[in-house]
């Protein structure tokens, strides 16, 4: 193994599942000892769950939280500038929606190496399971919490869909998602394709494409579960 | 293993690396044995790469490359309407740059179940690795291949990137990375991050983040590896 900041996937969901993670990711954890994490108990259980037959006691873990500032991440990566760094986040790839990114642009800033480890990710696996067009996208991250907002982001969504053809993608608070559901009704048109892929991997998963009029009769129920919306074309 | 349509990721790089696929893809593959993919000859040497103790030779394959119509891949679809589906395609997840999503939107529209397996993506490992932001981006496939439109759209790009803040990703025919550094170079502003992560997984890996200003320094040779490209901020 280099010495270098690894990029380590976690779960994406909160259920343990081992078989989801690839035996490079365990065998690198094996030779890192030094973390940056978002979260140390949900970093310890992680790699507790793998059964790698380490001592996580002796692992070193410091928190890269949304408090930390990129000084304080700053001074960490220099005090371990001669060990290797996993990076982690609380699920999924680490660097997109925690404070990841803050050490990984800071390790290009220090000419330290950066390696990604394979993994999965919620955003592409909502993606490819849409069946809109993956190759023109944007991500928007979390839709905006107010009424007037959020509606207006949907319908820019929609319009910058038709006007260009690129899947739009966004994310909500998930125990605001059957608010989120009900306001695309009442907002897109009923022909419009919106795809959701909720609890990725879990044992909830619920992956489903319909146009909007055919979600008014569809009973789901996402409240609280982690899920990835977009809306987009069909390939012809 | 339920009676649906399974999203297998490939590998990613064109050497084989059976260490990089997750558990849980490698026995849902003992179970499938019809498949609809870009290239048959890629498929079969994937799943032979992984020593699943498979008889490959009864499995049944068709090809969804960018010849076969929608039509086409229907018919397949609806002979096997009582078998599972593998979707593949050539190099990591399916239904993103090749017809997978053809066959993923006719999925939905047949009613049938969509179940992706855990695999890494091109795209978002390149994103997490900038050191950009990851909770919004917009991805844009190919660059233009005529000068003056390739220009253009790194002028937009990183216009947008300014205005927007979103990260911007984009991908070059292989051939054609090192006149697209280049262009890079001419044409964008000196203090501009621009990111680059080539041959990712693979022996050739390289991954960097540099203001314009030093890529004009940097001496990498890219020509016919895989890459992806992008512009962003690192966060503050």
């Amino acid at each position: 193994m280099k010495n270098a900041i690894y990029l380590i996937p976690n779960y994406l969901t909160t259920e343990a599942q081992p078989d989801d993670i690839s035996p490079i990711v365990q065998s690198s954890l094996k030779t890192i000892s030094h973390f940056l994490v978002e979260n140390v108990r949900t970093a310890r259980r992680y790699i507790s769950s793998l059964s790698l037959d380490i001592d996580i006691s002796k692992l070193q873990f410091e928190v890269m939280d949304k408090k930390a500032s990129r000084q304080v991440i700053a001074s960490v990566m220099k005090n371990w500038q001669n060990n290797s760094i996993g990076i982690m986040s609380e699920a999924g790839l680490p660097g997109l929606a925690d404070p990841g990114n803050v050490a990984i642009s800071l390790a290009h800033e220090m000419g330290r190496e950066v390696i990604p480890l394979p993994g999965a990710s919620a955003i592409q696996t909502a993606l490819i399971c849409s069946g809109f067009d993956g190759q023109r996208f944007t991500f928007h991250g979390y839709a905006p919490i107010q009424d007037a907002d959020c509606i207006r982001f949907l319908k820019d969504a929609e319009n910058t869909l038709q006007k260009t053809g690129y899947t739009q993608i966004f994310m909500e608070t998930p125990y605001r998602n059957m608010k989120l559901i009900d306001k695309a009704i009442k907002t897109l048109g009923k022909h419009t394709l919106f795809s959701v892929a909720a609890d990725i991997f879990g044992e909830s998963q619920l992956i489903k494409t319909l146009r909007i009029q055919d979600w008014e009769k569809e009973k789901v129920n996402l409240h609280k579960i982690p899920a990835v919306f977009s809306i987009g074309q069909y390939p012809s």
